[in-house]
């Protein structure tokens, strides 16, 4: 493992990009990099037949679907729903709606957001994961963990809003719903309860799947050129690029490798 | 929202669970509360065919599964391989390899282990989401991840151990691959490529796939009584019960509702 300094300030995001750019970072780690066959199930075929879609027409739905079901299955659904009809099979026989528990980063805990855990399962399911063939769909799904993470958001405005009052945007720099919410409650001084948080996550929700479609629709292309990294790999353990959050100034060091 | 101190300290477990069970928390936040038809795919008909499964068998097969697709697949695919020989479909269908991103706390982030997804994944695409009749699977998918956070983990030993050495428990206080795998790390002082930090992300992995079969073969029997709570709903914001493992001693209040 490199003794990289991990402090946010020494680490910069133009860093991790050339580093992911010049090294095969998947390999470089034992548990991210095995090659084996998949158990073969009849959906277990990679790439699922995809069309491109209209991505501000799948943030609208999205944008809707949040107040059906919340975040992760929003996303899911704003895509899997059009492809249902544009396609049919094997995006049928997906239990969209089981996704509800995304909500509220799992179940209200907090953990990863559901604008960002339902892009990961649209691209690893569409594309397949990384034993598959190709890496681009666990590489578009951390672009979009990225893009979420330093985006001040939402980007998105509805047509027919179900909030009309200001929408303060924030940049979570993290893609924890607990960190994302958080900052922007304390940014509008509104509740969880609130039609304006509540709209702001159905906001959120909509630029995700914006996203989502854009760079889909780019892979569908065969223009996909990944901005998605892995960074466990550059910071020698599983993490974010906000290490002072949490930490402050106090940023531990993982253990150095054994020779 | 009710103005409680959400220290540590000052809101035990025993609080919580108490709360959750004398009011209908998933009723008083709006985002949390809708009651919502599913679209209607062939699959989204809830619950699906479950037969009880041995849990000793699944936590080995999720120890070897690890090796092959790491721990959120490795969990879902404990499962659901059984259930395809045992039940076929819906199971066969289901694109568990895909979930192969869940490693590393999604794709190498940290953010949610995949030794959590994996379970909340499972019990909510077999038992249905809280729109279809049960919050069962929302439940049981918190109840696992309460587990697993105050569990010194891991607590499931391989019969054919693929790391023979010794084997240090930790206790994460979080759902957080990061904090989870940092914990570990620092207490076993051994980098995430080591094959002792490896075989414990292996050992957990099956100890959740233990417990989520144990749960599961309850509610087959009819008898699960869940002890899973909804964090939001006690602490104003999606979250965990460790506010202090990041705030340290200046954990901020939510906004407060206004009247």
């Amino acid at each position: 493992m490199k003794s990289i300094k991990i402090l946010d300030k020494e680490l910069s995001r133009r860093d991790l990009l050339i580093g992911a750019g010049i090294t095969a970072i998947a390999a470089s780690v034992p548990g991210f990099a095995s090659k084996a066959d998949a158990l073969g199930g009849p959906t277990e075929k990679w790439p699922w037949p995809y069309v491109k879609l209209d991505p501000q027409k799948t943030a609208d739905i999205a944008y809707n679907e949040w107040y059906r079901v919340y975040c992760g299955a929003a996303v899911i659904n704003s895509i899997f729903s059009q492809l249902r009809e544009k396609v049919g099979e094997p995006y049928k026989s997906f239990p969209i709606d089981a996704f509800i528990f995304l909500e509220g980063g799992v179940s209200g805990w907090g953990t990863i957001c559901g604008a960002n855990a339902g892009p990961n399962i649209v691209t690893n399911v569409i594309i397949g994961p990384r034993t598959s063939g190709s890496e681009d769909g666990m590489r578009m799904g951390s672009e979009l963990m990225q893009h979420y993470s330093e985006t001040a958001m939402p980007t998105y405005t509805p047509k027919e809003p179900k909030f009309t009052g200001a929408m303060p945007k924030t940049v979570a720099n993290s893609p924890l719903c607990h960190v994302s919410v958080g900052k922007w409650m304390k940014a509008a001084n509104k509740d969880l309860g609130s039609p304006d948080r509540r709209d702001r996550c159905a906001r959120l929700t909509a630029a995700m799947a914006f996203q989502t479609v854009m760079l889909l629709n780019q892979w569908k292309d065969g223009k996909y050129q990944t901005k998605g990294i892995i960074p466990a790999m550059n910071y020698g353990i599983q993490s974010q690029h906000n290490c002072t959050d949490c930490h402050g100034d106090k940023v531990p060091s993982p253990p150095a490798k054994k020779a």
